[in-house]
């Protein structure tokens, strides 16, 4: 196990109701002038927004709004909020929705704190200083409310980035699973992709004797094996709804990915993808995962296997574990597939012609790394290959 | 799932050689004058101590001293921390040691922000204020370095019991595994007897539809099993002590025993052996747990099945549930005799003609609360047919 360090200083406060007292954490955590970020529709339709400003109000604490956010956030947003903050002086911000939302405020949140370009951030230079910010979650998904990081895309060039930073974990997140229970069957799977996503780009890692983790990943993949299916055909199962929102927050806060090297390959195809497609991040993840785990099967025949046989209950072949392996990676395909998701180019609107940029853009995008990946550092020639077995 | 709170704002730094760091550390969360608090020989005589105080010196920061804490760890003691504690101007309690030493630190660090006596907090009374604490952890074991509990003995009639309060749990935590290796194979097997405690306490839940934080007690439990016996054979194995070290956290700060009922009836009935005969903690729970299990098993049989066949590996017995029930009990105590802990009384130097003053305590002690347990409230006479199971 390699050295590291953990913090994950976030309030969570879960379940039934939950949402009522939001305006009670902000005042809890120093806010006196607030940013409510949204994104559209739901939030208003459902009442959720107008629950979220009475309990502010009952608190005396002001707002301003801006709504607006799309999935796969946007840079132009994000400079809008800026200046909003600035204008109207807040300090603090509040993102009522899913990982899309809490991203954009996280980005806002930086960018308020920072007298460059925000975008700095997302081309690697650490957050250490931004607005305080907390969430009402909407959708499980993004791990986005228990985690350092956002992802927002440029639009000059449609570059799709992260930034990372202790500043930008939420100081609170109200998780109350019944909200999800109005998302359709597809964003609903698009969200348990994510979090398997976020498991397995742990799992897979080139450090040695990582049992506790491993456990806890497999554990948690479990769960979302065993609940996810209940979710989908009963969307109004709050109990399924409840296992796989904390699953979705362990997933990512970083617990189980400790002290071992991480992956991150299909994050980093899949990127691409969703920036150029809009597509939706979960089930263009769908689509890159299997390809990604059968191209790098051979690096580590055993940790696919482990996976087989702990997490997807296949029969450990001992005289070929290598057909335990495939077996494991078939059995996520098939599961991905029965929960709607797509599983090709084809069925996520992404073009066989586009693969040489899509590959270009991994690999050398805005930062020129070369090769993406940390389980198996995949050169451009290597992720064209990968989109490939995706058609 | 019920719903919760979940707060667990420890900074941990976890490796080789970490201690060093230990002076950066409380700088950074805001020590300028510390109480060092520790038991005795071995923190010495490894150097360990010596190495702490040289990260201390190396940032100016200045410090009192205060040994002695013993297993099982009195008020005694405590009493003389919050004097000292108070003369000197202590704004900081560094606790280098195990879960006694830092038990006693945090109970010192309750009291010394408390005019009245520090023992109402072991009454009941929630800790809402103390004055901040770091540790150096040592041994894996009670996992109080990540949670906001603390149980002290007081001597006068020996009560052992618990307090808690957000305020309780440690700024940060220094986890070097190498720390431990040099733990006697009993003391080590103790450590992992009470991990196991701790998670069997949250897996004993009357709450339906926790799969999630099932199926991360069952991860951690499978982790002890597996590195359990390698750092008995091989008390140098650094691997096996990494593991069992954040298990060992991870399975205490509550985040897989949130939104469920709990039990802590071994713990309940163990701390009236250890405050009488003076016998380690993991040794007690070791005899006490396969007895709790068997007694309470008619309960809820299908889950001590499922532990038996998720934890233990036992054989579904489909037609008869109870009896993989039963395997899975015996499967935990076969493997506590096998890591060296006493399996009954006589190895625990318990006596036979205590139980019904031990059984009374348990239940009426000073807390007349007539009833233990949170699976299954046990009264003085079901206590006393628990303790005649260990005989």
């Amino acid at each position: 196990m390699d050295n590291f360090t953990f913090y994950a200083p976030t309030y969570f406060a879960f379940g039934k109701d939950t949402e009522r007292e939001t305006g009670k954490y902000v005042k809890r955590f120093g806010g006196t002038r607030v940013l409510i970020h949204y994104g559209g529709g739901s939030v208003i339709r459902s009442g959720l927004l107008d629950r979220v400003k009475e309990s502010l109000e009952a608190e005396q604490i002001g707002y301003v709004e801006l709504g607006g956010v799309k999935p796969n956030p946007r840079s132009g947003l994000v400079y809008e909020g800026i200046a909003l903050c600035r204008e109207e002086k807040v300090d603090f911000i509040l993102a009522v929705g899913g990982g899309s939302t809490i991203d954009s405020a996280k980005a806002i949140a930086a960018g308020v704190s920072y007298d460059g370009d925000f975008w700095d951030y997302y081309q690697g230079k650490v957050v250490e200083q931004a607005v305080p910010i907390g969430t009402v979650l909407t959708i499980s998904a993004a791990g986005s409310e228990g985690s350092p990081d956002s992802v927002i895309t440029k639009e000059e060039g449609m570059y799709k980035r992260a930034a990372t930073g202790e500043a930008l974990r939420p100081r609170f997140t109200i998780m109350n699973p019944a909200l999800t229970q109005t998302l359709p069957a597809y964003q609903t799977a698009c969200g348990i992709t994510d979090i398997m996503a976020h498991l397995y780009e742990r799992y897979l890692t080139n450090t040695k004797e990582v049992e506790c983790t491993d456990r806890m990943i497999e554990a948690l993949l479990l769960t979302m094996i065993h609940e996810g299916p209940r979710a989908i055909a009963e969307p109004d199962n709050y109990e399924a709804r409840a296992n796989i929102m904390w699953a979705g927050m362990m997933a990512h806060n970083n617990s189980c990915g400790v002290g071992r090297t991480q992956d991150w390959t299909s994050h980093s195809i899949e990127h691409e993808l969703s920036a150029l497609y809009d597509c939706a991040h979960g089930a263009g993840l769908a689509v890159v995962m299997p390809a990604v785990f059968t191209y790098n099967l051979q690096h580590d025949v055993m940790r696919f296997a482990q996976a087989a046989v702990r997490v997807w209950g296949c029969q450990m072949d001992f005289g070929n574990p290598q057909r335990t392996a495939v077996e494991g990676i078939e059995a996520l395909r098939s599961f991905l597939i029965s929960i709607g998701m797509p599983k090709n180019f084809a069925e996520l609107g992404a073009r066989e012609e586009d693969i040489e940029k899509l590959a270009h853009t991994a690999c050398y995008g805005d930062v020129e790394a070369g090769t993406t990946g940390g389980f198996v550092p995949l050169g451009q020639k290597d992720v064209e290959a990968v989109y490939r077995l995706m058609l």
